[in-house]
């Protein structure tokens, strides 16, 4: 019988439970499935979380995969001791809230919502936006994530440019890749969406330089990661009145602390880390998949290559 | 030379003149567009809007058909003077605007974005929505605006159910009609969007009554016509909680009067009639393609019923 390791902390394992068994069972998988480890040698699937129970993962010797909750494994994924293969989570339901998150903000400001959501003065002012076709949408970052959202805002009219470090080919959405396709990307971009990793590769790629390449009065979105932004040259811009707004769901210190700018500034948004989060019931099934892939032979999905660190 | 007169106010005449001039010459018609009449009984066809300059159509005794540049033809349906064919306009742009918007605040309301957007104490709530196939929106209306809005909604991931007073087909959506359909169709709805025209029919058909068959905290959007809400029962509603949120872009007189309580209403946000607007370019090839129709003798497109008013 395989053992189970659930080390993604005390606080995942009430919620995880009962889907993981529902969905071992699903598999037809005869597991033991803990969240208590009595001998690290005896585990052979470890499924984790940043904040977990384990720091040094050399004690698993027997180890076939650690199997991460959270689709951002930064926190993972440089451990020196971690030598099994690791597998980054892409749950069909955080997909599915992260396009609800980016379609509806992006929405949001494409209709100008604000102004008529908060209108102390009570004005009438019948001026109809454009349409989205008139509203080039940038997508930096084109994973799972990205592709998604790239194909969502496409489907209600929005012409999508995305953005990869590397090559990518997602079907049907105008790719751009590299420091000189990421300055075509952002050029004129009226709504730019943050969906990056976080590697050493894209800290600060929102800077002074690239802002000034987005059309007048562009908003910026940020659900992917916090050190995406450079929080100064953002402000400087949302100040010069360059950038319209800026609505951001991450940031370098979560829960942004109460005394952070980005708290009392009007062309700010601040939406607490909501945009998309992984669930116990479709997350499971994704784990379980994995395992059985393993147990039969077959490729892992979601393998992490821990060169390019996501 | 065919004579066509455009009567749908000066104000409209400097947007619409070349738009309509063009839509003629890719459609090779050869005619006199001219926004003044010389002789009534000379006019092949009127281009119409409402506080257009007609009121009395019996002296266009040669007019093969009244084309309307507005959806909405409540204000010249009833004329008795008007025995010529009546068209409605079916503007593909005002679909997809009417679409952003309702796909933009049904999303705003789904998100909860509000309490992002205006959040003066600064709190820090990382309470995920639940995702869109847990919120079932209503529809009342299945005409072109209606079954796009449908559409749109699913695509994103909402159990949409559209309601007609007659019954429709629309492909892929579930369908109520009648009034036995509208307590099935409004019955646990978390969303309803109003899209039904202005007939004696749809009066107040969101009233204390169908207002409190919606699933507690529901939102309204009605971005169709004022006279479909119970103004009264709407605030009612809110004001007991039963309603989460009212987002509101017509209204019974407009622009909406500065003492109306829905102004300063905590629960309700109004936007200024901008969910759609006919644009000047795709309405007019939809005129011109209904006068080359009629050239043609081939039947025209959006044909008002007269006797149901729309």
């Amino acid at each position: 019988m395989i053992q189970i390791y659930f080390a993604a902390g005390a606080r995942l394992w009430p919620g995880y439970a009962a889907p993981l068994r529902a969905a071992l069972d699903d598999a037809g998988i005869v597991a033991s499935l803990t969240p208590d480890c009595a001998d690290p040698a005896m585990v052979d699937y470890i499924i984790f979380a940043p904040g977990g129970d384990i720091s040094d993962f050399s004690p698993y010797t027997r180890c076939n995969a650690v199997l991460n909750l959270w689709a951002g494994v930064e926190k993972i994924v440089g451990n020196p001791t971690l030598t099994q293969p690791l597998c980054r989570m892409v749950d069909p339901a955080l997909t599915q809230g992260m396009v609800e998150w980016v379609l509806g903000h992006t929405l949001r400001h494409h209709l100008g919502m604000d102004r008529h959501i908060t209108n102390p003065t009570h004005t009438w002012d019948p001026t109809c936006p454009p349409l989205a076709a008139e509203r080039p949408v940038t997508l930096l970052g084109m994973g799972a994530l990205g592709a998604a959202c790239a194909h969502a805002l496409q489907a209600v009219g929005f012409p999508v440019t995305g953005w990869s470090r590397t090559a990518k080919s997602v079907p049907d959405v105008a790719l751009h890749h590299g420091d000189a396709g990421l300055v075509a990307a952002l050029t004129g971009a009226a709504i730019v969406v943050l969906l990056l990793p976080k590697t050493p590769a894209t800290e600060n790629i929102l800077n002074a330089q690239t802002l000034a390449l987005l059309a007048p009065g562009a908003a910026v979105l940020n659900p992917g990661r916090g050190h995406l932004i450079d929080d100064a040259a953002l402000l400087a811009a949302l100040d010069t009145g360059h950038l319209g707004h800026a609505t951001l769901d991450v940031f370098r210190t979560e829960p942004l602390p109460a005394d952070h700018a980005f708290w009392a500034h009007p062309r700010v948004t601040v939406t607490p880390h909501v945009a998309a989060e992984t669930r116990p019931s479709s997350a499971s099934r994704v784990v379980i998949e994995n395992i059985r892939r393993a147990q039969a032979g077959a490729p892992l999905l979601h393998l992490v290559d821990k060169s390019r660190g996501y």
